[in-house]
């Protein structure tokens, strides 16, 4: 009788996860339908691209590729402490957001350790938490906004070891005050980490963003060349804090992980001050022309200070829903809100012309579609 | 009187982990002397850089840099899948070889857990093992070599989770014959799983690769294209292996971490087979050159199956450490093994013609400088 080899034996914790992907991919979607999307809407990307400048800095860090990235991205840091006044020592590199999500739920959290976020906020920061065996506690929006004072009471209540909130907010495109986030800031309860994450902060009215403070070991600040500076394909987010929190990502990190070409064409794109107002025009005006989409078909608009525009569709989740394959069946690849209320809405990334155009032709059909 | 912020509440374990990185960057090295070195020969990069078809997929995918990367790498699975005659469900992709061996540590190693490894084998394997608590086992080389017996010996013994082994190994450039590295993998206890790291496996004679055996749950394969494909800055590595263990890493990675330059630069690396011999070729006769090079200067090179050739300086670690240091301010970056006796051993990666020309010319007078 042969021996079945029992295979590797995973921790209890892993054992309980689920093989999980937090975002189905478009391209994963495309190969089931067997045909690509004639408009990619529903990723927040930037379809404007980026700088002119990057694909240069890419064509030059091409020629390059064969070696191992700088580990401390210094020339990036560098340039990211300039342009934001802080000393390079305050900033870590890491793979988007995403993957400094990760290192910092690692460094902190453990099995039984609680964490505070929005009920229907970022779900990629709570894969991370469960992975590392964290509890989850939500709070409620107040109406399509993120909850600064809920988040805070409810922290006083649970101390947990971090605090989600994105301003402006995802999926809703929501933006606070620099008062209010001032306010969140300031009232963190000690022992408690905010994170605050801006991904959206350069398509955010003036004004949105506090000030950075470095001295102060309670908030950690997260950005993105994913979204207005047109690079999702680069993995290039950043984190600001206190010296001593982001010294700790070196404890954790993949030290060889942001690539060359990533590198360099961020700091092409930083360089690019000028053409990320361009881009931002852009988005503006494609915001507006899907606002006005959406009324022409009874749909409301959401004010939104990201790339993206909430639609409520004015019905439940479901009927939304129905309105995402709709569209996705006809060309159109939207996503949408995961938790009621705000699941009675559709998500639409800024576009170009001709994808606005598409969307506007096929929308109707989709609403008629969705109705059954 | 202020209240001082006590500061994020880190874990017990990552409280006790050394904010280290376990590869200094010549970079650092270069920012530190004020000057860029000459010749970059102490990272296994291969100078000889990637195929000019890569060239041609970055500038491609720079234009769709702007779409988040495919979170499944479909395209380069596929790829890959056919070129090992494997399934893609059997294969993942990761952040290099560096990322996968991060991934597979949180997977299986929690604080208690032990992993067996050789002594003087790949640091940052090491890193992951101690950032996640597990406790290091290692065997002592068998001369210039791992000890694939030893290593199972070991495991027999203390039923670790985890055998890590290099073939071809690195830093001594030493390889196992095709019957060796079977019989190792035949012989992994049930429970352990055997990590058979093939990073310069391109480089090796033909026939020291066992066939791929999917069935196994007991081993785990890792490739990478950042040595002989000349890739280092793109960051991509794989793993090949049993569905259920692949299927785990979905559990645990940044799903959308892979760049899409670096997947569409893989692709078109692994579809120039031809650019790939080629560049086997140039290595060899760059290790030819070493040799010369080494030998007039009384220094023995290791037959070495990788793209660097292991010089043994003939005397001890402190001499070797001069040697390296010495060649540094000449201008010539070049590493060497970590502990004795492999530290008497200068570790010296595949030029250029101009690189080994600038090598040989210094040389004589960095050993004149350790002597001291």
């Amino acid at each position: 009788m042969n021996k079945t080899p029992a295979g590797p034996r995973f921790t209890k914790l892993t054992k309980s996860l689920a093989a999980s992907v937090p975002f189905v991919g478009p391209e994963t979607q495309e190969r089931l339908r067997g045909r690509a999307f004639d408009a990619r809407l529903g990723a927040n990307e930037s379809v404007f691209g980026p700088s002119a400048k990057v694909l240069g800095a890419i064509a030059d860090a091409s020629q390059h590729m064969w070696k191992y990235s700088d580990p401390e991205s210094a020339d990036l840091r560098d340039a990211l402490g300039v342009h934001h006044g802080v000393a390079p020592e305050n900033i870590v590199i890491g793979e988007g957001i995403d993957g400094l999500l990760g290192y910092l739920v690692r460094l902190l959290v453990e099995a039984g350790d609680t964490v505070v976020t929005s009920l229907g906020a970022y779900p990629t920061f709570n894969y991370h938490v469960t992975g590392y065996g964290g509890e989850l506690i939500t709070v409620p929006y107040r109406g399509d906004f993120e909850d600064p004072d809920a988040l805070i009471a409810m922290a006083n209540k649970a101390q947990p070891k971090l605090i989600y909130f994105a301003n402006p907010d995802n999926p809703m495109g929501t933006v606070h005050s620099l008062n209010a986030v001032q306010k969140m800031i300031d009232e963190v309860p000690d022992g408690s980490l905010l994170i605050l994450d801006e991904a959206y902060i350069e398509c955010a009215p003036d004004g949105s963003s506090p000030a950075f403070d470095t001295d102060n070991p309670n908030v950690i600040r997260m950005r993105t060349f994913s979204k207005a500076y047109g690079m999702a394909g680069a993995r290039v987010g950043y984190a600001i804090g206190h010296v001593d929190l982001i010294r700790a990502f070196d404890k954790v990190r993949n030290h060889f992980g942001i690539p060359k070409i990533s590198q360099m064409a961020a700091l092409a794109a930083l360089n690019d001050q000028q053409y990320l107002s361009q881009v931002i025009a852009q988005i503006n005006d494609a915001k507006r022309k899907i606002t006005e989409i959406g009324a022409a078909n009874g749909l409301t608009a959401l004010t939104s200070a990201t790339n993206f525009v909430t639609l409520d569709c004015g019905a439940d989740g479901d009927y939304a829903r129905r309105v995402v394959g709709a569209l996705g069946e006809l060309g159109v690849f939207v996503r949408m809100p995961f938790v009621p209320p705000h699941d009675r809405c559709i998500r639409v990334s800024a576009g170009t012309a001709d994808d606005l155009a598409l969307f506007a032709k096929v929308l109707p059909q989709a609403l008629e579609m969705a109705r059954v």
